[in-house]
């Protein structure tokens, strides 16, 4: 039964506020990975680290910020939503090394090393050259092992994705994309990319995001389940999860900042184009409260048994977290 | 016995290195309280954080940071230093209210709401006019009191330290400075702040740095337990602890850092003088590791039981902290 697994949404970028808190305790999600910053400055995380606090003082009763996994635990025990705080960029470690362990301490668990673009420390999968891992990003590879913050490399190039799943000495995650075999684009993930990922144990979230999705916004239950069965035909149920990259309620200035941030004087569409420069719209089977619920049956009628389906809704996550977030001994 | 207390000095900012940290722990001492900033923004306090994590990671044998009064206790039984934060100015927290809970988290424990000077928050001792504790400074006190922050005010001038005595809901501290019966001096504190300070249950701690001493650093044992022994007659014993000043090994830009930060184009001198702009000589009884014993003897020899000279060299502080560090209910 859905009532009784752990449910754990990988990434989310939805405007939080109060209603919204409501509804995802409504949806049974026990944890999400919520993004924090996509390119905010070590200050200006600080800053949104800040905002999050006031969220928490105001709104105790639905919510609560996870450090650990024992704290998702207690907010299940609780009925409360606990929050998981994720950078879509290294972009709050500016360029100090240092700044990992202040980073992880302050709360922020996992962190893209690049966003699209060329980092100091990794390549984006929008660039056209893909040079790896930089001699800064493998030191701060080693430092995230180090002190226990889960590298995520969802938006990073082919290369770069590769030498960091070998370099790092502990799993990593792509918390939020698609196989290439189910929709081709810069922003999902090849065969080999999922493979060397898995392989060492690292997770992959599956995408709700309908430009990574097979017919966008038209994707059905049934074809994103089918996805989720074929991969898991190749490389296993244990490392699989959902990052629904779910972005509600965000005005248009939230997709600019995104995709510009303050690198581009012309206008970036990201995965759009200037014909379609707006949010896409959500899936009707993944919007409201019942999104997480409708996987966890449509995985069931796809074929998986109630544990599977459970350890994909959340079960995976839990364990890759529990074991991630550690420090190294 | 001077083994069996506990012993807490209430502010050092020595150059903290390995060789500094085997000489407290060769003192006896098992936490500190070690200035992190004087005038660093919030992100350079960051750099000062990611500075210190490197020390622990190098030092493990012989320090560990403090979060909580656990920590000392830990401490005291692996034999290592505690390192406890603070700042002696409101600087870490730029101009913006949730910075206090976002560095209460990364381990600053106690800030003074101003240094010397006129702040955002309060009036400095060295200001000709004291305007009491300012609008973003009432909210600051009212928010360092809900995270469990310690409000020190050894660095404001009367007016504003009487203020903040009475709009916090909680004991605050003066960490460092001593009586002006004793020594008559801007950093000093007057009967009638010491009275209010210790009657809504804070602690002073006793400064050993040779400005704010009688005679400076010709001043005995003895003149010294002297100030104590009249400080207690006139407050009690439980109020009073030490909190040393000592700033050893550091080169005169450090000193010229906490008098001029960045707001003086001319030389200030602080407590100095043109002609007397270097550190203050060290008192002889105060110096390698037996300065806390040799307190705790003179304390005894001036008429104080084994137990209240326990109390002043550490135990104080550690109830003062252990109910101050702690979030509001």
């Amino acid at each position: 039964m859905y009532q009784q697994q752990i449910v754990i949404d990988g990434l989310q970028y939805c405007h939080w506020d109060r209603e919204y808190f409501q509804t995802l305790k409504a949806s049974g999600i026990h944890a999400v990975h919520a993004t924090l910053v996509y390119h905010e400055t070590a200050r200006e995380t600080l800053s949104r680290f800040a905002e999050w606090n006031l969220l928490f003082e105001r709104n105790a009763d639905l919510i609560m910020p996870v450090l650990s996994m024992a704290d998702v635990e207690a907010a299940k025990a609780q009925g409360k939503v606990g929050i998981m705080f994720g950078a879509q960029n290294c972009s709050p470690i500016d360029d100090e090394i240092g700044l990992v362990e202040v980073m992880r301490r302050q709360g922020l668990l996992i962190m893209q090393l690049t966003y699209n673009n060329q980092s100091l420390l990794a390549t984006g999968c929008y660039e056209q050259n893909d040079n790896g891992i930089t001699r800064f990003g493998k030191q701060v590879v080693d430092e995230m092992n180090r002190v226990g913050m889960i590298i995520d490399m969802s938006h990073s190039a082919e290369r770069s994705t590769l030498e960091a799943i070998d370099l790092s000495a502990r799993p990593i995650c792509i918390s939020h994309a698609n196989p290439t075999f189910a929709h081709d684009a810069l922003r999902n993930k090849s065969d080999a990319v999922i493979k060397a990922l898995t392989d060492r144990g690292g997770l992959l979230g599956f995408s709700l995001y309908p430009f990574h999705l097979p017919n966008g916004s038209q994707c059905t239950l049934e074809d994103f389940c089918q996805m989720v069965a074929r991969t898991a035909d190749m490389v296993g149920v244990e490392h699989l999860g959902i990052g629904s990259d779910l972005c509600l309620n965000q005005p248009q200035s939230v997709l600019e900042w995104m995709r510009n941030g303050r690198w581009s004087k012309v206008m970036d569409y990201g995965e759009g184009s200037s014909s379609n420069a707006g949010w896409p719209d959500a899936l009707p089977w993944f919007s409201g409260s019942r999104g997480m619920e409708n996987i966890y049956n449509g995985l069931i009628k796809t074929g998986f048994s109630e544990a599977e389906a459970g350890q994909i809704i959340g079960g995976n996550w839990f364990e890759f977290l529990q074991s991630g977030l550690q420090p190294a001994e």
